[in-house]
């Protein structure tokens, strides 16, 4: 089942994919919640019910993929914990040594930016890179989980561009500050549950393409924590809830570690594609200032 | 005006105080939400309410300050931004250089912990420690702010007891795992409009004291980015929105920079005191596994 949440008359709406359409669920299923968060916490009741609106669906219910205004699958996450440096060679490349515990950093739903709409690059910095990342979406509660029984616990999967503006990364140790402008979080397009993915999504082909040109291409193998033992780490610390997002990192071949260096600017298209999963598409703009 | 959050009857419910007593503005003023950033998303029409509220009162709106059920003022921030390393000598005794940008990180709501409730000392680590620090409450949604108007985007302030867990903060170099376990993030009691507090919330002696011991006791004159340049520096990078929380870095005395390094633990009761904003107490427990 694949999850999509748009615009609808200025609504946040969701909506399950049918092929080339999308089933609008605010009209398929209008018991159900308008947003991906509250729909998980509905348990398999939930998909239950969205599996009955997909088959049962009319005509006045069904919107052209095409013709939909894509938002972010979710924006009310409680938590959005994000890896750095969860692939050996992008930890090499930026001159980190192999971790032996992964480097946990938080994002806000204020820097989402959904499908189709643009990345912005800020206009305190020319250093916005790009990097792409598999996100795992947390199903059920979870605290003190073990590794083996870590994936009951996953709802699905989806796709970041985890745009990081490197200046900012690096003026202190703390990343966050460089992880958090605005409009810099490509998330989307779908939501995607957890039994079309291989289990913990690995060995699935991940690449970020620049104007079509190939900057990263790895496989989700390679992640140095997978998903399973993320909850296990992160459940020692701390409660997961269900719509929490784990962005699970990036490999190598990131712009500020090519010479020259490379950053993404006005007029580019960046598209992060995880095999099985999904493509997404950003456009970059400049931002504006106000006034 | 001192607003304080309340459970009556398992509702988070919002307060003013008026001397020893709450003012339930569930019953003096039912048309307010019942939360602290919806209140401040009012502007100066939710102050105006709450002041003919408070004058207007009741018997039957008024609780005694002892016989209620502190919550933390708020718990849906949609960002709760903190600075590391903002006291000169609190970075110095972490064995770091004099900072020239602030050391952002982000916390999470789950993390908060209301007056009077316990911090936890998780099973993990007894490495857990305080931190006294100051928060200023973003009161308008502001993008490009200069320092000279920043302190007319700040609606208030409280208190906050960073509590960290040391071993996990410093895993690797990123610090959020080690300030976002659960149960850590002591803050309260009350919400204080900037009108009652100095510019910027300066010139205010900030002490944490540990089981009656004195083990911080600086001036908030004393932080190296103040809250109106620390407004100019982030709303460069992001939107600060109403209710959205800085907190603003703590000074020396911390207990994993002495000698011998003091940790809390179970029995316990830390106080973290701000001068005129509040006084913040919570005691030590165990955290004890489920099952």
């Amino acid at each position: 089942m694949r999850l999509i949440a748009f615009d609808k008359n200025g609504n946040a709406t969701m909506g399950a994919r049918d092929g080339d359409a999308v089933i609008d669920l605010s009209v398929a299923a209008p018991e159900l919640p308008d947003n991906l968060t509250d729909i998980i916490k509905l348990g398999q009741t939930g998909i239950d019910q969205i599996s009955t609106a997909i088959s049962g669906a009319g005509d006045d219910a069904r919107i052209a993929l095409n013709d939909i205004k894509y938002l972010p699958p979710t924006t009310n996450a409680g938590k959005i914990i994000c890896l750095g440096l969860n692939y050996a060679d992008h930890a090499a490349e930026g001159g980190h040594k192999k971790p032996e515990y992964p480097s946990f950093f938080l994002r806000t739903n204020q820097t989402l930016v959904p499908h189709q709409a643009p990345i912005l690059r800020p206009v305190v910095s020319e250093q916005l890179d790009y990097e792409a990342e598999m996100v795992a979406i947390v199903g059920k509660q979870a605290r003190h989980v073990k590794q083996a029984d870590a994936l009951d616990y996953i709802w699905g999967y989806s796709v970041f561009n985890e745009a990081s503006i490197r200046e900012y990364q690096r003026k202190t140790a703390q990343w966050t500050i460089g992880k958090n402008f605005d409009n810099t979080g490509g998330f989307g397009p779908e939501a995607v549950t957890a039994d079309e993915i291989p289990p913990g999504g690995n060995g699935l082909r991940i690449q970020t393409r620049l104007n079509g040109e190939i900057l990263q291409d790895a496989n989700t193998d390679d992640m140095l924590f997978d998903v399973a033992e993320t909850v296990e780490l992160l459940t020692e610390c701390l409660t997961l809830e269900p719509g929490d997002l784990l962005v699970m990192g990036t490999p190598s071949g990131v712009g500020h570690a090519r010479t020259p260096q490379l950053w993404m600017k006005a007029g580019d298209i960046c598209e992060v594609e995880i095999e099985k999963i999904g493509l997404l598409r950003n456009p970059i703009e400049d931002e504006v200032l106000p006034g």
